[in-house]
């Protein structure tokens, strides 16, 4: 996906929370913002919005000194999570479509997203999540292409599941679990970022959810927030392509990946008004989209179980 | 008030949308948010909000060759204000307070403003004021001031009204006719922008509303979207420091003035984290904020009659 105007007012924000949550004084954050104004105009707008993202952080990293500022805000996120772990493999267990319900929660843990939203209260978002889950099943998801996803996983024997944010880990947990406890067989392979950016999930993020137990674990190479396929390592490329069923989560690994030509599953929560235009929904829509082989749907119309 | 770092994503923002009012092509836009860049950084931050603003705007114009961008916006503003204006007499007339009603209604018309706002349905939200004005009467203002407003105003001759943006002068309509019924003697002055900047309203925009045949119009010769005094007119600034009573709309207004010596009455939406920072209350919240002459109240706690 190419970067939009719109991105333009949004990667500033970015980079003064960014600086922010780096503890930076109020001057350092006026000089990475005047960084930013000195080199946004010569980037070009067709690479996509992750690509110019590592150059915003990688500015902010730079007056900051902090190669990790959202580290502990990661590990909060997945503490937190964890918390509400047991409630969520509850919900998952009664279900009576289990898949679905893990499907919905790992779609409802993208929630928890740093670069995309303005603020965002993580103890209140991951109540909400609990908490609203039932009101959510009643037709709220714009796009839930779950019938596909549950046929085309059912003769999948090799899975690549692409992170995106820590915190969200514990969510894609429940579903990796769940994947394994109803197909028993199968490989799922989690990838993870290369180096910290924004509050994506890296090694260590993963490791802290407790995903390790469930799926092989593998870093994209990717230094992006987004899994950028021109930047991924070759080993990862690999995976990529000979997986049966990619499944992303996230706006990153969507503005990333929305044009390859491999089929792909994309399950997020939409944070900006780019990407809803791009999907066809609304800003704060729970989105399970299957992108098929040879072109991608330009509108989405409503379909499924919901 | 001095600018914040909040609010340099937010010029940003406002250049594109001003732009694309405009309909200039992608490119121009593009070069808009470009030449921003360029003059941004080199910007005192200790420059009140509407001063940058002027930047903003001229830049915005001299690329779209538009002195006016949001002319037909403002028509349509104050024609769709101008068709409730029927439903929203009935209101002050039938009501208990008909003072109080008008102040509720000025303050809910604050909501018309291209400048600080993402996005905004016109028509819905000029529906949702009256639809919703019953449920604001209950207790949701943070800061309401209404006692000393009307305890000032009884004995006050000469009344400055410093008007916000067009549309919005339909429901200072209604206050200033309200006063004058209720009040019968004095003089309302109500002042507008000497040129057009977003949509704040300048003299055609008062008359358009019907303003001329219950106050007198001037411009307060600001060409910022704010009363900048240090840009008034020497005929203005005399007005505005004899005055028994001003009262300033919305939140450029409040940019421009919340540092003035005079006591003023502040009636506006918050529409952004740093005015509402600044206040002591939540974004969204409807205010009739006294400005004492000494010093300003630092924290804001309820009172009045909510």
């Amino acid at each position: 996906m190419k970067t939009f105007l719109d991105c333009i007012p949004c990667f500033y924000r970015q980079a003064l929370e960014a600086s922010r949550l780096a503890c930076v004084a109020e001057e350092q954050q006026k000089l990475i913002l005047d960084e930013l104004a000195s080199v946004l105009p010569s980037i070009e707008m067709n690479r996509p919005p992750p690509e110019i993202a590592v150059i915003i952080y990688s500015i902010v990293n730079r007056f900051t000194k902090t190669a990790d500022p959202y580290k502990a805000l990661k590990d909060r996120s997945t503490d937190l999570a964890l918390k509400i772990y047991g409630r969520m493999k509850e919900m998952v267990i009664n279900s009576e479509e289990p898949l679905k319900t893990a499907v919905r929660l790992a779609i409802l843990g993208n929630i928890i997203d740093y670069g995309a939203q303005h603020s965002f209260s993580l103890d209140e978002e991951i109540e909400k999540i609990i908490t609203n889950f039932s009101k959510s099943s009643n037709g709220s998801y714009a796009v839930f292409d779950f019938s596909v996803f549950q046929r085309i996983l059912k003769k999948s024997e090799t899975i690549l599941y692409l992170a995106d944010n820590a915190g969200e880990t514990v969510f894609d947990r429940i579903l990796i679990e769940s994947i394994n406890e109803i197909y028993g067989r199968g490989k799922i392979i989690y990838a993870v970022k290369e180096i910290p950016v924004i509050n994506d999930a890296v090694l260590g993020d993963a490791l802290r959810a407790g995903i390790d137990a469930s799926a092989e674990i593998v870093s994209s190479g990717s230094h992006a927030p987004g899994t950028l396929l021109s930047v991924c390592s070759p080993e990862f490329l690999e995976i990529f392509e000979k997986a049966d069923i990619v499944i992303s989560k996230g706006q990153g690994n969507f503005e990333a990946l929305n044009k390859v030509t491999r089929p792909l599953f994309f399950m997020l929560k939409t944070k900006c008004s780019v990407i809803a235009r791009d999907i066809g929904c609304n800003i704060g829509d729970a989105i399970l989209f299957y992108k098929k082989k040879k072109k991608r749907r330009e509108k989405i119309v409503k379909n499924d179980n919901y």
